[in-house]
Order: C-alpha cells, then sequence, then structure tokens
C-alpha cells in the first residue's frame, strides 16, 4: 500500500468532483465554446503532437509492440485532423443536459417533470489510441461530467499533448480546467485505486482489449459501462436479395475486419446456400478475406477450410470469417442466441416477417436489417462521437454518446400540496 | 463453501433466466393477465395468510424484535387489500416493453429506432415488509424481467403464501412459472451467491436498512440499484407563504415520520424566522414531534433543544426534525449539499425566481417547490408502485417503477446500406 498514490489519487478524485459542480451548472455556449477551442489547440499544436507521438511510437516499437498495436498508436495529419473535427461535431450537437424528457401533471395540480442531469465524474481507462483522449474529454465536456483519463503508458506524450489543448479549451471558455484530468502517474497501482474511488468517480469506462475490459468489470467497485467482445452475426434469409447479400457481408468484414462491429460469422439459410454461397466466397476472397466453413457449407463449395467448435466463438477481428449453413429463421435465432455477445446482429431478406421477427426476437444491442454490421458506431448513429459500445443492459445500451453519460431528476411543483 | 448450496442457486439462477427469456417476449394481455390473477389469488388466500403471517410475527415477537419491526412485518385485511389492489394498478399501467422511445432516419434512408426490452433477471432482497415480495414480483412481471427474491427470515411464512398466489398468475396466463421465484433457502450464505451470480442476475435491489444496502454494495458483482439513506430537507424561503410553510412541514415530517420520504431538517431562511418558527413549533408539538435546533432557532423560541453537529447527518425515520436558520438561498444550497443524500429535497417560496435557481441547482432525485417531501414514492408518481427510489445517477434515479426495469435496443432498417 503505497499511501502517497493514495493521497495523490483522493487529491485528484476531489479536484475533479469539485470542478465538475462548476462544469455541470455551466450554460451549453461555454462548453460549446470550450470544444471548439481545444479542436483549434489540437490543431495548432499539430507539429508538437506528431513529435510527442513519433517518441511514443519509437519507444513501443523498441518495447517490440506488434504492427497492429502501432498503427492504432500512431497518429498522422489526418487523424490530428479528425479528432478535432470530432470535437466540433460533438460541439454542434443540441444540449443533452437541461432536456426535459417527461412531463405529467396529476388531478390535483401537481406537476411533474424529467429533467436530463450529468452523471459526475466518469474515468475512462484506455490502452494505446490517443484519440480515445480526446473524443472521452469531448463527451464529458459536453455533457457536463468531470472526466479522469488514465491512458497506456505508450501514448503517454501524445495523451499529454491532447490533453493540454483540452485544457486550453476549458480555460478559454471560463470553466474549470481540473474538470478533465490525467491520471498523474504510470503507476499500475493508480488503476485500481480508480477502481476503488466510489466517493469521486460515478461511472468507470474501459476501452480496450478483453484482458482489461475483464479486469475492471471483476474489480471494479465502481459501477461499469464497457463490452466484452462483439461476435457479431450477418444471417441471409432465404428470402434474401442474394446479391445484395454478397455485397453486405463483404462489407460487414472486410470495410475494416478489425472494429468490433465486423462481422465474425454469416449465416446462412440452407434452401439459399448452394445459389449463394459460392458467389459470396469468390467476393470473400477477391476482398483478401479467409474463410472456416462448416460441413454443409463445404459440401457446397469443397476447398474450403473446415471449421472447429471453437471457431462460432472467437471475435476474430481480422480478415477471417466463419460460414455456417442453418435451418431457417429459427436455426439463425439458436445459432445467435448460443454464440453472439449481444453487440450487434444483421439479417438479409426481402421478406417483412422474416425481418420484424429477427429485429424483435434477437438481444443485442443493435439489430439490423438489410445494413452491414459496421454501422455499430456512435458517429454513424449520429452521436457525433462515442466513448464505446455497451453491450450489458445496465444505464445505457448500444454506441455510448454525451446523451447516455446522463442522469436525470425530478422537479415537481405544487401549490402547497401535501399528502393525504 | 457449501457445494450444495451453490450447485442449487445456480439451478435457481439458470431456470429463472430461462423461464425469463419466454416472460420477456410475451404479450402485454398474458402480463396483465397474470397480475390480474394473482391479485385475486391474494384475495383467495387471505385467511392462509393472515395464520401464516401470524406464525411470523409470533416468532419474531418470541426473538425480541421491536415494534416498529413487528409493525413492518404484520398484515392485516386493509394491508393484504392494498397487495392486490397494487398489483391491479400494476397491470392497468402502459405497457413499458416495445415502446419506440426514438426514431430517426439518416439522409441516405438508414432508418433508427430504440425500442424498450426487459433489463433480464433481477434479484430483490429485502428484510421485514412481505408487501414487497407482491410488488417486486408484480413490477418484474409486468417489465418482462425474471425475478429472484430474498426476504427476511421472519418473513418467510408470509412470502411464500404470496409468491404461491403470483405463480398461480403466472400459471393462470400460461407464462412461465419459474418467471418468478424465491431463494429456496435461509442460508445467510445463499445472498452472498446472489452477489457473485453475474450470469444469471443483471440488477440487485437491497430494499431495507443501511446496513442491508451498504453490505450489498460493498460486496456486489452485480450492478446494485438502491438507496442508503434519505436525509431530506425543507427549506422555507424568505419569500414563503408562511402558513404553507407550517402546514407542508408537519406533513413533510409527521404523515409518516419513518418513511425516506420524510423531511429530517427544515431550514428557515433568517429573514423570516422570528415569525415563522413560533407558528412551526407549535404545529409540530401538537402533532407529537420533537424539535433539535440550532442556536439561532433557540433565540426565537427558547425552549427548544439544542441540536448537535451529528445531528445535520441523522435519518431520524421518526418523530423528530431538526430546525436550522440559515441565510438566504445559499445558505440552504450550502446545506443541502454538505447534508443531503441526493434523495429528496423542497423548497415552500411565492418567489419565482428562488424557486427555479433551487430546482435547478439542488442535485437530488426529487425536488419540490411547494408540495411535502413525502410525495416521494413511485404511487405518487403514477407509476403503479415501485421497487424502491433509487439514489444513485446509474440507470434510474428516484421512484423505481416497472418503465425503469428495462433497457432498449436500437433496430436499424436498411435496403442494402453499407459502409463506406
Amino acid at each position: 500500500m503505497n499511501d502517497e498514490l493514495k493521497n495523490q489519487m483522493t487529491r485528484l478524485g476531489r479536484a475533479v468532483r469539485d470542478a465538475q459542480r462548476t462544469l455541470g451548472s455551466s450554460s451549453h455556449e461555454s462548453r460549446q465554446s470550450a470544444l471548439r477551442a481545444a479542436a483549434e489547440a489540437i490543431r495548432a499544436r499539430r507539429s508538437e503532437l506528431l513529435e510527442a507521438n513519433d517518441l511514443d511510437v519509437d519507444a513501443a516499437r523498441a518495447r517490440g509492440r506488434s504492427d497492429a498495436f502501432l498503427d492504432r498508436l500512431r497518429l498522422d495529419e489526418d487523424r490530428i485532423e479528425a479528432m478535432s473535427a470530432g470535437l466540433e461535431a460533438i460541439a454542434d450537437r443540441p444540449d443533452p443536459l437541461g432536456v426535459v424528457d417527461q412531463s405529467w401533471a396529476r388531478n390535483d395540480g401537481l406537476a411533474f417533470e424529467r429533467v436530463r442531469v450529468p452523471l459526475g465524474v466518469i474515468a475512462v481507462i484506455f490502452e494505446s489510441r490517443p484519440n480515445v483522449a480526446a473524443d472521452a474529454a469531448g463527451l464529458a465536456v459536453k455533457s457536463g461530467n468531470g472526466a479522469i483519463l488514465r491512458g497506456g503508458s505508450e501514448s503517454a506524450k501524445s495523451v499529454e499533448v491532447i490533453l493540454d489543448a483540452v485544457t486550453e479549451g476549458l480555460r478559454s471558455a471560463g470553466l474549470p480546467l481540473a474538470a478533465v484530468e490525467a491520471v498523474p502517474t504510470q503507476d499500475r497501482e493508480a488503476v485500481g485505486h480508480l477502481l476503488e474511488m466510489t466517493e469521486f468517480i460515478d461511472l468507470l469506462i474501459p476501452r480496450g482489449g478483453r484482458s482489461l475490459v475483464e479486469r475492471v468489470q471483476g474489480e471494479s467497485r465502481v459501477p461499469v459501462l464497457g463490452h466484452l467482445m462483439g461476435i457479431n452475426h450477418t444471417f441471409v434469409h432465404a428470402e434474401a436479395d442474394l446479391d445484395m447479400g454478397v455485397r453486405v457481408v463483404v462489407n460487414a468484414k472486410m470495410r475494416r475486419p478489425g472494429i468490433c462491429g465486423a462481422t465474425e460469422t454469416v449465416l446462412v439459410d440452407r434452401p439459399v446456400a448452394p445459389e449463394y454461397l459460392p458467389g459470396l466466397v469468390a467476393a470473400l476472397r477477391e476482398a483478401g478475406c479467409r474463410i472456416r466453413a462448416d460441413e454443409a457449407a463445404r459440401a457446397i463449395v469443397p476447398d474450403l477450410e473446415r471449421a472447429t467448435a471453437a471457431d462460432w466463438d472467437t471475435e476474430w477481428l481480422d480478415a477471417v470469417i466463419g460460414v455456417r449453413v442453418v435451418d431457417g429463421i429459427d436455426g439463425a435465432l439458436r445459432h445467435i442466441a448460443s454464440h453472439g455477445t449481444g453487440h450487434t446482429e444483421a439479417i438479409i431478406t426481402e421478406g417483412a416477417e422474416a425481418a420484424e421477427r429477427f429485429l424483435s426476437e434477437v438481444d443485442a444491442a443493435i439489430v439490423l436489417h438489410n445494413a452491414s454490421t459496421q454501422f455499430a458506431d456512435g458517429g454513424e448513429f449520429g452521436f457525433g462521437a462515442e466513448i464505446g459500445i455497451a453491450t450489458g443492459r445496465i444505464h445505457a445500451r448500444g454506441p455510448v454518446g454525451a446523451e447516455h453519460l446522463t442522469s436525470y431528476k425530478y422537479r415537481v411543483r405544487g401549490t402547497g400540496h401535501t399528502r393525504p
């Protein structure tokens, strides 16, 4: 037990908690102004940020990190501009605070309304992507929440420059600088403190790989919003437009195979498998995708690699897709109930009845009809940005934007009402 | 570690989880019919329930339980009828499931809607009040959630009869009986299992005293919805109608001093204290209320008992009230920020500006203007019943009714949309 670290974390928590009270009652104009100034400050620090990022990337490479890791860590002009544009998109959205989302009155005149308020203080624990710092800070400021950010050590120099820019944005708008803070040490024990700081943190969001999320969900005393895996399916139904089925599945897997909304298994309705599969296989192969198929699919396209039982529970996050032939919508629903992770599921069909049944019965954050699972993204949903996609059912589900980082309170107006 | 108990709890969890899938996709008509049949079944078992309750009360008395405890435990004809009427009120409310609470479309035609779905399985841990079993079961059935109930050992015989009636309701509606189950043992270790069963339980609601809620919040791996304390204030502002101020404060404390929505401290604006306090003191005393006052109040009404610093952080739940003189709305806001528990706060004033500032700046689940804090109740809010009042800001806040025991999913409809 490191007392000095504990005191440091307590001071941090108290400072953000105090600053949040001011931020939470600030005008939307000042929060927008802070976000726009932060976007400009990031642009103004482009060279400084690229230099800091070069140091981060060099150090990570020297530590033997994978190419995929280095790619997530690396910033370039386009990615920096995307960060600034993201903050501006967040600024442009309507104010999530003060919205009256329900109101009613009783016969005796007592009038109720439910109004959105900030959650409080959010802690975000993330790994290598520096842009998470900008998104998380931006969504927190927008929704009047304090934020405590803890990035991986490999992105520390990049994140420092980004948070300097956010601080400049807060300053220029006259908002409290301590509303967004980074954990000031890379000591691993600091994360343990975050998981225990129920007095100062209202919600914890782990943003990273499975082992991070599992650790946080397993150990945290603070409520957690996160997602473990996106084992997503696209079901090509007997009544599908099969050309659409090829186009959508190739996009759902191959547009970006490594994102959590990628389709990992395509389920094919038995009656159309002979007609559909050869075209799908050709298109996937042309796009550079490996295919792991069940016996029924291999009976149709013999040179496919054989799938193992474990494949149906694997999140490839890579140019690999499973193919399985199922018996109708019931077979698809059964497979999804057994192997899905409640993230994103899609059906391709021209049959209205099948579509509505799938949309209604599949238990997942996002269920799509005739569209690519790659739309599972807060930006695509119109939320401006997202801090992640929640697969639990408590508080928020699906893409988490600024409006989901709010709570509510009831305002009740009477004229001297007493309760009988 | 008791393996047999663990297996028993796992079987229970799996049975409720499976039954919930059917309940969650059942029609509103069948859920309503189950609730109405359960209400009738409770009425039909009135004598049986009174006998079981007599045994519970006798055993609790023999164990030396307090009169207040015995009163919470005791059922009579009126309380039994109130349970049945509560189930019918829940049945009469609109279906909380399938409600489309947001919908929008993009320029490219991709259409989004957000629709309410059940949370899953809810576990309710409660103490002596048998009616909690009826309310919890009713709200769970209404919202398509499975429920695992764990009552205190003292109410076991009463709760068994109530749950028999609920089971009869489910059976008569053709719904799965295992959707609502009691923990089949009074072994204390069973509660420990409930707190760990993240695979089978989505939300845990402790309903009882502070030590129960603190234990559950401190140890649970399952998300918890609960409230610790209701240290609620009524602020009588300088521009108050002082007669209204007396009427409302007496009601807010003395209508039922032991409920969580009772006012525990009255804050009096300094300019009106000399005129207001003598009348308030007389009315409270006539109603049988003890008063603990600060020095400024005692300077006005000299024979008042002196308050200690600890009083401002005490939830009396009894015929005792604290009285403190404060300096204007700023003084009231400061006192509430320091001593309030985020439950329910009220202002009495004819001044529109002061009222709006109080409603906006006080951070509590419920903030009232010119009304008694005793309205902090799901029934009074029109929710039919409540399973408790949440003072946290995650998921639900304030009175928790059937609609708050839901989550949502996104349904997205395209025409072959792929993501660029």
